[in-house]
């Protein structure tokens, strides 16, 4: 008998991340793809996803019928039974049963699942979260995502909606976040939260390495990364403010779950996590019980950029 | 065969709650005991508790041997699995096996929860959250307690500790909490911090109803009721602070879980429940995503003081 293989995805706004997992959950080959620009056509990001998937076969010589399933992550709001994307803020998919319609392309189980919520489960799985049975995810890039493994399953609430833990209010009186809501943890920590602000200290004349990274959009984590080795005091000052409600949230997500873990990953955390974690310890304490802080540990995500692959993997071990 | 009945209590601070259930889970009898005052002996509160039972099966002429079980709630930190009170904040006892103790006192297996988690087992079985799979609980009293049903069944987290719902930090530079912490839920919108807003006004010499009632301690839920019926201005002040923090942490709330219901009891919302709900539905969309907004319901618990007799219940038919 011919071995088996699966393919994971992880679809992003800007990238599509493809890889083949053998029956040992190695992966074998793997491929990386612009998926698309904000705004443009649902098939158009449909049609990357089948070039990843072929090219994938294409490169490995490993024919489709080897092939037992396939599974996506998707930046959104989905029906991970159905396999319906319902609504994704960066991809124009509106209630599109993506599911049914690669099952038709393949002729392979396709199934789909929120990306944080696949990042946390690659991580819960094969991971640095293995062996905790309670989970609470925290994914700092250009937004806050979250995810929550409760009772050793991920949690997804009503509608697959649970997790968006970056929208916690910290500061009713806070910053604009891109959600409409003031002072979201998203808004104080994020890329997008943590650019407002460089942007904000050099419109006062403050110098910064970032600047002109972030004059119109984000900076990128390596540049970041290089700025606090330079001692870049303006990028300094945001990374604090950013772990400082990062501590914030932390302690209250800690008296909510009593979770055995908080996990920090996500593009930030990846490129300076030791220092994002180092000062989300020295916080964390004055915001939460000392009683139930005594259960918990804090660290980092083990996986990397293929912590989302490893979670389609799960996902696709759970569905079989 | 003679029929068999249930003994549920509600320990609380100041006093013991006891019912006895028959077999179609009705009240049958029921008994109110003042506890103790703060800091009293361990063997005191246990000593009120066999009262309420031999009292119960005094008053009903049920003999113990038609007894199958008993349960209690236990205002504090225990593990519910060994029967075990860890802590309590307001009785004092540690690591207590009050379990054993029971089971050799009356030969009839003896269970306990958490208080809040209780209150939000008997309305999610058999009260006002029946048929809800994703329950968010919030009980206003003294403090604000927690308690979460999730996927159907209680969540209590790491060493039955989570729920601690009351303790989310909502302004890291608010007033200081009971727990220590500043800006807690608690803090803004339990009677406590309620009473600490009225006595503060107060101070600067505003007039209110609930002046004396609040000069040392914490005023009654009635006498709350009484005040805002007569237009008290500083009462209703307390009031619409405590319902514009309940809405930002709610908010945040069906951000992190996607909950099919957040329900609100507890001693005020029993007292002036329809007026702090309508207060918290004008505002809590302001402070989660109106894509989850749109499948959770807000409502006030049912069975009111009864909850956490119901819970008790409910944790017996779950351990039987």
């Amino acid at each position: 008998m011919a071995e088996t293989y699966r393919i994971g995805l992880d679809v992003g706004g800007t990238k599509v991340l493809g890889a083949i997992f053998d029956g040992e959950r190695n992966i074998v080959h793997r491929l990386k793809k612009k998926s698309t620009e904000q705004g443009a056509e649902a098939e158009n990001v449909e049609q990357v996803i089948i070039n990843v998937v072929e090219e994938l076969l294409d490169s490995s010589g490993i024919p489709l019928d080897q092939i037992t399933a396939i599974a996506s992550s998707i930046p959104g709001v989905i029906d991970q039974n159905a396999g319906v994307v319902l609504f994704t803020p960066n991809l124009p998919w509106r209630n599109y049963d993506i599911g049914s319609a690669m099952l038709r392309r393949f002729g392979v189980p396709f199934f789909i699942g929120n990306d944080v919520n696949l990042g946390v489960l690659g991580e819960y799985r094969f991971g640095a979260a293995r062996g905790f049975r309670n989970v609470v995810g925290l994914f700092v890039g250009t937004g806050v995502g979250g995810g929550l493994i409760l009772n050793g399953e991920l949690y997804t609430g009503n509608k697959f909606k649970a997790g968006e833990l970056g929208h916690m209010t910290l500061d009713p009186e806070g910053p604009l976040c891109g959600c409409g809501k003031r002072g979201c943890l998203e808004a104080f920590s994020s890329k997008q939260g943590m650019s407002a602000y460089i942007r904000k200290q050099v419109s006062r004349g403050r110098g910064s390495l970032l600047a002109k990274a972030v004059q119109e959009g984000v900076f990128k984590s390596k540049k970041l990364k290089k700025a606090l080795l330079a001692g870049d005091a303006v990028a300094m000052e945001a990374v604090d403010r950013a772990c400082h409600y990062l501590a914030v949230a932390t302690g209250s997500l800690i008296n909510i779950f009593s979770p055995d873990l908080v996990l920090y990953g996500g593009g930030v955390v990846e490129a300076v996590g030791d220092t994002f974690l180092e000062k989300i310890l020295r916080e964390v304490d004055d915001y939460c019980m000392a009683e139930i802080r005594s259960t918990v540990e804090l660290k980092n995500a083990s996986l990397g950029d293929d912590s989302v692959l490893y979670g389609a993997l799960a996902l696709m071990e759970e569905q079989a």
